[in-house]
């Protein structure tokens, strides 16, 4: 026997359509729920007909192998034979995360594929991986934040077991999983959701469309929808912890936050698992109640992505000055990134028109995730470019080591290890003809080129292959030498108390604004970047010996009780005093 | 000189028109603003022009004699004859306010008419008036709800001096003042701030047109608008206190919510000026956050209007069960919000199909404004009815004890401690024939009733004079009882300092839902509410003496350690133990 169950409030007759022909009565129970008991059998394919129309997926499907339009397949996560017994977790103030793109990450595009990767990352260091979402969604690539079916990983992926598969080789090496969530808006193909209750408000305005119904009539079935699913991958995927994608166009006016009440079951399921469940926001809204503990009526996330902190140092190492690049670039913001996790706690945003953030004192530095790279820093340039092409290796390494010596918990972006030297583009593959060229459209819009040079076409095969890493470079300078530079630097913040302390009061910072350079002082240790083209001093609170430097060269002198360091021009070394 | 400032952004050009003649242009500063400084005087008139366009009255206008659409005039707000100097205010947490209409209260329906019944309110008790909105709006009446002028105090209620000479009378007689204020919307008529610059917004829909842009581009110069308002009202009228319209229709996801800002602004006049300035909410979210202080991370409001009170007691004394009524009736409900404020505080909520509020147990009582009538309760009905009209004096007199003896703060309607015949309807001038119209198709469509019984015609003067209070009924019975009644209750709660309490911890209750009695315990007081139409007995947790009475008969019996009062039908006692 299997439980189906729906929910569609409104509905005067709901049917559960068996293997595509048998249509079977569902009784209704309370505040819009049907429900139905009858045999079957896992893999049995089955759908919804909602007031005798059209057989529609199960908005909780686990799996859709057919794609967004296809048929629901029953699934036992009971089944699975999970090896991570001995997997206790892993703390999220010692994580080193790395964010994975299943589609680009392998050759083969897989979670099975992905697993052959696993052994690169746990000698890098890395111990926590963070999956791009990998929600059923129309067609066969894609950044994966335009899901349909929230509860189903991707057919193209290997489904339901291939995620459990990867997990559980993950656990089997030491590495935590987390996986990005969007529950702002859902993806505009294959989404049935409307038919069958109100998941959608027109109350607020959000740039993907309408607005997820956090708050209105109906939006308790709706949280309910959302809890659960977070709730789902946690427990049955095993998962340890989820990036909630875009929070400030979650919608919530009331009382008691979505996010909040997200935080709180996640909070009783890590009880009930005994292991730590992050739950992780990207957030624009600098906005500090988002991390707060629940007791001090905050939202008890465990962490939000610090958007500020890589732009301070993207606008630095590169010079780049549009879009909302023209608030930063200055290395005073930098140095301000350091010690106060935001750059802009009230200060007047010009790029905004408005003030923007608040301070953040009271949040420990492992509320905040910070990088250099990310798939939307690096994707959504019209050319994917990383910060290599941009930069080059020199200030690549001097970026690496700000990250990853920095009081937050730091985050790579796949192939940023090793530079690689594959962009990472915008891609898609919307199976709606209009749809597909209206994306197409909107992206040479939002980047007008020049004649004959293009923005590349996201719905091309093509543009999403020469996004795939390319692994051969590993053997191949600079390549070799600024994995090997990313590999010291995480084992040495990882061997340093002083360098893994997310206590925001043991950072100082110290910079020249004009000359170019800055010094963060965490414990016994000082990283000193030297951002010019010029060799230069950079003053010292006391003598210090080289414990690492992205160049040869740099000299500590003391005299007449100053003591500085001499470092070539972009370069970064690590000082212990 | 007077210094002219205007905020307006995104213009090339902006002229300063003075006497509708001549042109002046003004001087772009930082941020939008503009200036001139020129030779000008109090009683001036003047204009601004945008970019060569028609002259438009000043957004922050202090007087608009010629209505909405006509010119401002300078006013000087440091030339009016103070007297108040010994005046130090009202502790919130021993006021009892007035709800007041200017156009209604008094036959000639404006400020100085006002004050001619003072006299009348601190004989009551009163200690605390509240004016609704009084902002210049089109016409020459309505509840004012859709003000334009948000600086100018209304020409047909007297301009500024007129409510400056109100406020000097009533803190001369010992009485505070509020003023309602609307910040969530702006009237349609008359409203030329869209033109200035971006003070709507797009982003969120309110059932009154577009929402005030408090988070979007731009807002920076509409947040100081608003809180630049709130302190003028507070500095300039000297008012003790303002009542924020529909904070729920105020939409802000930036990390400092206008509210937090607001009542931080207003603390600090506070301190400046010595005494104890309150924001008053009304707040249909159930929301703690609202009054939870700044430290503690909320937005540090004085007080909210708590309509679950009031729908509770209305419900239970009236039977009504329509609209949002459906979700109250039960003695029960009554009961929790004497003990917890909130009816719903997280509980799934019919009317609005989904969970509604939290708990405000770290509240003091002091943070709830309570009332058994108010201009909305009133006049959004059809009839405009009172509640005497629909339950007559006896449940009356159960109300207003039950609402006078809370742990809150009580809040009368004008009229409603003599239990006044006269409706408080809907009425409104707009100057605009369309609009106008579409009011009255509005007011109808919302009360569709039986032939011949149709909805007052909110646009006629009829309705308006209808809605006046007829204060030749003092003379008469009942009105004469039910004034000596709540006199009689107001005093009592002043004297006794168990009545007067916020504290909630001392408030016990019992009731019987299907007997239909309640009591409530106050330390050492109870007021015993029989609301059935049987004389009956109330159980009581020791024996006690009859304090008040709305009927003859309470009887108070004492047998076997247990004690009992007996009731006549719809009649309430005060007992002390």
């Amino acid at each position: 026997m299997v439980m189906f169950e729906v929910w569609a409030p409104g509905h005067q007759r709901v049917e559960l359509v068996l293997d595509g022909q048998r249509r079977l009565a569902m009784a209704a129970r309370e505040r819009g729920w049907w429900r139905l008991d009858v045999p079957a059998a896992p893999g049995d394919r089955y759908q919804f007909s909602l007031d005798g129309g059209p057989a529609r997926p199960d908005p909780r499907s686990a799996w859709q192998p057919d794609g967004v339009d296809g048929p629901s397949v029953v699934v036992d996560h009971g089944s699975f034979d999970w090896t991570d017994q001995g997997w206790h977790g892993t703390a999220l103030s010692g994580a080193m995360i790395y964010e994975l793109h299943v589609g680009t990450f392998s050759p083969e595009g897989t979670f099975d594929g992905a697993i052959s990767g696993l052994a690169h990352l746990v000698e890098l260091g890395v111990n926590a991986i963070e999956l791009l979402p990998v929600a059923e969604a129309s067609g066969r690539r894609g950044w994966g934040y335009d899901g349909a079916d929230l509860w189903a990983p991707h057919h193209a992926y290997g489904g339901p077991d291939g995620l459990k598969r990867l997990v559980d080789a993950c656990h089997a090496q030491g590495a935590a999983v987390m996986l990005d969530v969007v529950y702002n808006h859902l993806g505009p193909a294959g989404n049935y959701l409307s038919e069958y209750g109100p998941y959608f408000t027109d109350d607020y305005r959000t740039p993907w469309g309408s607005a997820v119904n956090m708050d209105g009539k109906g939006s308790y079935g709706v949280r309910d929808f959302v809890i659960s699913n977070a709730l789902m991958w946690l427990r049955d995927y095993h998962l340890d912890g989820l990036r909630l994608d875009a929070v400030h166009a979650i919608y919530d006016e009331s009382a008691l936050h979505l996010l909040e009440e997200l935080s709180g079951a996640v909070a009783g399921l890590a009880e009930e698992v005994g292991r730590e469940l992050w739950v992780i926001a990207e957030s624009d809204r600098n906005d500090p109640r988002l991390c707060r503990p629940r007791e001090s009526h905050g939202y008890g996330l465990s962490a939000s992505w610090d958007d500020d902190f890589h732009h301070a140092l993207h606008t630095v190492l590169t010079g780049e000055n549009s879009g909302y690049y023209v608030d930063f670039g200055r290395v005073a913001q930098l140095a301000k990134a350091f010690t106060d996790a935001y750059v802009y706690d009230g200060e007047f945003s010009e790029f905004r028109q408005r003030r923007h953030g608040r301070p953040a004192e009271d949040l420990s530095g492992a509320c905040f995730v910070c990088c250099l790279q990310n798939h939307d820093q690096v994707g959504n340039r019209a050319f994917g470019e990383r910060t290599a092409a941009l930069v080059g290796p020199d200030l690549l390494k001097v970026g690496a080591a700000l990250v990853l010596l920095s009081p937050f918990v730091p985050m790579l972006f796949q192939g940023e290890e090793w530079g690689a030297s594959t962009p990472f583009l915008y891609f898609t593959d919307h199976q709606d003809t209009e749809l597909g060229a209206a994306v197409r459209e909107g992206r040479r819009r939002e980047h007008p080129m020049p004649a004959g040079a293009g923005v590349p076409d996201p719905q091309a095969l093509e543009t999403f292959l020469r996004s795939k890493l390319d692994w051969s470079e590993l053997g191949r300078e600079p390549h070799r030498s600024l994995l090997e530079w990313h590999r010291r630097l995480i084992a040495l913040r990882r061997s340093e108390p002083d360098l893994s302390s997310h206590d925001r009061k043991l950072v100082g910072t110290a910079f020249d604004e004009q000359a170019r350079w800055l010094v963060v002082n965490r414990g016994r240790f000082s990283i000193a970047a030297n951002l010019a083209d010029e060799r230069q001093a950079l003053p010292l609170d006391s003598g210090a010996s080289v414990v690492m430097a992205s160049k040869e060269g740099v000299g500590v002198e003391t005299s007449g009780g100053e003591a500085r360091a001499w470092l070539p021009p972009r370069s970064v070394a690590v000082l212990a005093h």
